[in-house]
C-alpha cells in the first residue's frame, strides 16, 4: 500500500473567495464558515483522485494549502474562520473519499503564541472530524521577526495537546511576507532552523511521545549535515551527535530530484522517511529527464535497489503507520 | 597544485580587542586603524601555514572572518574602520607568506546599499595590496531586514567595480542578529536567497564579466534542485533551464560531508567548482569517521573516482586560476 503523507486540498474557489472576503472585511459582517456545495466539492475530489491513480497511490493526507494560511494576518477572527473553513472543506474531501483521504488539521496559529483558538481546533478536528494529524507552521510572522522556534517553551502547549490526542505534526511553513524570499524558499529556510532548534532542545525529552515529521526532506540539513556534525563536535558531542538527534525527527520524500531522495534515505534512513509528493503542487510539473511529472516519486524510490523490499515498506507504508497511529 | 579558495585571516586578539573599542566607543576619539606587531602576526602566520602544510595546500586565499564583519552596525565609520583593519591585518600576513597566502578584500557595507566606502576599500584592497578577490555580504541587515537581494539594481555599482578591476567575489553571509537562527546558519540560508536573486535576474547579461562564487557549497540549493527545476518549468522554462542558469555560478567544496561533497560534484559539475576548506574554521573538529578533521577535504575530493585527474585538476586549482585572474 502506498501513503502519501503530504498532500493539501484540492478546494474549489468558492473557499478562496472566502478568504478573499475575510481579508477585504478583517473579518466584519462576517457570521461564520462558508458551505461548499457537495457537488463542487465532488468536481475537485474527483479530479484529485484520478491524478493519485495515474500514479498508485492509494492514500493520501490532505491538509490545508501552506502558502495561503495567512498565519500573521489580524484579527486573529479572521485567522481562526479561514483555517477553520479550509478543515471544514478538507473534512468534506474526506467524507467523499474516505478510503482515499485522511486529514491532517490547519492551525490557527498567530505571532502571540496564543495556542487558545488552535488547541481547541486541533481537537474539534481530531475528534469530531476524525483527521490524524496536524500542521505546524514554524514561522507565524511569516519572514518578518523572530517568533519562539520550536524548541522553546512557548510551543510546549501545542505539543502537550498533540500528545493528549497521539497526533503528529507536519512542520511545514506557510506564507512569507519578506520579499527576500519566495514562499517555496521560506519554506526551506524555516524547516532547517526547526530543526536546529528541536535536536538541540529537551523537546523530545520532556515529550517522550511527540512525533514530527519536517517537510521537503529536511530543508538544507541533510545536505549541510557535516557542518552540524562538525558544529555537535565542537560543543562536546560525539561524531554522531548530530545524526542520532536528527533520528528523532522523521521526514519526508518531497524532493523533486532522484539524488536528492536518495541522499536523504541514505542520511536519515529508510525508518525516518515518509512517503510524501504534495501532488497537485509545486512539483507538478513534466521532467523531460525521466518522462513522468518531478513530484512522480514512486518509481524513485522503487528504483533505489539498496532499500530493498524492507525499506521500501517502511518509507511506503510502515512509518506513516507507526507515526499517524490514527490512521485506520 | 592545491589552492584553497576559502580561507580567513588568522590574527592576534589585539585586532579584535580593536573591534570591541570601536563598539564601546562607537568610533569617539577613534583616529584611525591599530597596527598589529609583524611577530605577533608571524605567529599566527606560523600556525595557521602549519595547518595548511599538515593538509596539503599549496596556497589559500584568506579573507577577515565573515561572522565578526558586523556591517549592521552604526555609526557606518566604525565599520569602516574595522573592515580596513582587517584588510591591513590580510595585507600583513600576505607580506610574510607571499607564496602561500593571497587576499580577499572584505568590505565595508551597509543596510543602506551605500557603497561609496567599499568601492573605495576595494580599489584600494586591489591596487594598492594586490588583493585578489572580496567577499560579499548578501544580508548586511544580519537577518533583521529586508535589503535589496543580489539581483537587485542596488547591487550594480558593486559589480561595476569587481568587472572594472577584474576581481570575483565569495558570497559569504556575516552576522545574524535574528536569535531564530545561529550565524553559521544563517549563512546557509542567505547563500540560497542570493543564488535565487542573481539567477532570476538579468546580473550576468548586465555584467558578462562578473565572477560570483558561493559558499558552503550553494546553502540549500543543489539538495532542493528538483523543486527549482520543477518551478523553472512552471515559469516557462525547459527542464534544465534552472540547472543551466546555475552554472552562471562557482561553488566552494566547504561541505563537510563525503556525501554532499561529491552530490555537489555530480549536480554542478566539477567546472563549477573549487576546492574550499575554511581551514581553520567551523570544520577543524576531528570526524572518527575518516580519522581526519572535518574540514580535511582534499582527500575526499581524490577518494572520488569519477572525477578524473582532469576534474580534480578543475576543482584543485584551474578554475581558481579561471576565476581568480590575478592569481599570480
Amino acid at each position: 500500500m502506498i501513503i502519501d503523507i503530504h498532500g493539501h486540498l484540492s478546494a474549489p474557489p468558492e473557499l478562496y473567495a472566502f478568504r478573499s472576503t475575510l481579508l477585504a472585511s478583517r473579518g466584519f459582517q462576517i457570521k461564520g464558515r462558508p458551505t461548499i456545495a457537495d457537488a463542487r466539492m465532488q468536481e475537485e475530489t474527483d479530479a484529485h483522485l484520478a491524478l493519485l491513480d495515474g500514479v498508485g497511490t492509494d492514500r493520501q493526507l490532505i491538509s490545508p494549502r501552506p502558502y495561503a494560511l495567512m498565519h500573521d494576518q489580524k484579527p486573529t477572527r479572521i485567522v481562526d474562520l479561514w483555517v477553520g473553513a479550509n478543515n471544514d472543506a478538507i473534512a468534506q474531501a474526506c467524507a467523499q473519499a474516505p478510503d482515499r483521504f485522511s486529514g491532517v488539521a490547519g492551525l490557527p496559529q498567530n505571532v502571540e503564541m496564543n495556542w487558545t483558538a488552535s488547541l481547541k481546533e486541533l481537537e474539534r478536528c481530531v475528534v469530531e472530524l476524525g483527521f490524524v494529524g496536524c500542521l505546524i507552521n514554524p514561522d507565524p510572522a511569516e519572514g518578518l521577526g523572530s517568533p519562539p522556534t520550536m524548541g522553546e517553551e512557548a510551543w510546549y502547549p501545542l505539543y502537550e495537546k498533540m500528545c493528549e490526542l497521539d497526533v503528529p505534526a507536519l512542520v511545514h511553513p506557510a506564507g512569507c511576507q519578506n520579499e527576500r524570499e519566495a514562499y517555496g524558499a521560506h519554506f526551506i529556510t524555516e524547516e532547517s532552523i526547526a530543526i536546529h532548534s528541536l535536536v538541540n532542545s529537551d523537546v523530545f525529552e520532556r515529550f517522550p511521545e511527540l512525533k514530527i515529521v519536517i517537510a521537503h526532506g529536511g530543508g538544507s540539513v541533510p545536505y549541510q549535515i557535516g557542518r552540524w556534525r562538525a558544529s555537535a563536535v565542537r560543543m562536546g558531542a560525539d561524531r554522531d551527535g548530530f545524526d542520532n538527534a536528527l533520528r528523532k525527527l522523521y521526514f519526508d520524500t518531497v524532493l523533486y530530484s532522484p539524488e536528492s531522495l536518495e541522499y536523504l534515505l541514505r542520511v536519515v534512513g529508510p525508518d525516518r522517511c515518509m512517503f510524501g509528493t504534495e501532488l497537485p503542487g509545486f512539483g507538478s510539473y513534466p521532467d523531460t529527464a525521466t518522462g513522468r511529472n518531478f513530484d512522480d516519486l514512486k518509481p524513485v524510490i522503487e528504483d533505489i535497489d539498496w532499500l530493498g523490499d524492507e525499506g521500501r515498506q517502511q518509507v511506503f507504508e510502515g512509518n506513516a503507520r507507526t507515526v499517524f497511529t490514527r490512521l485506520k
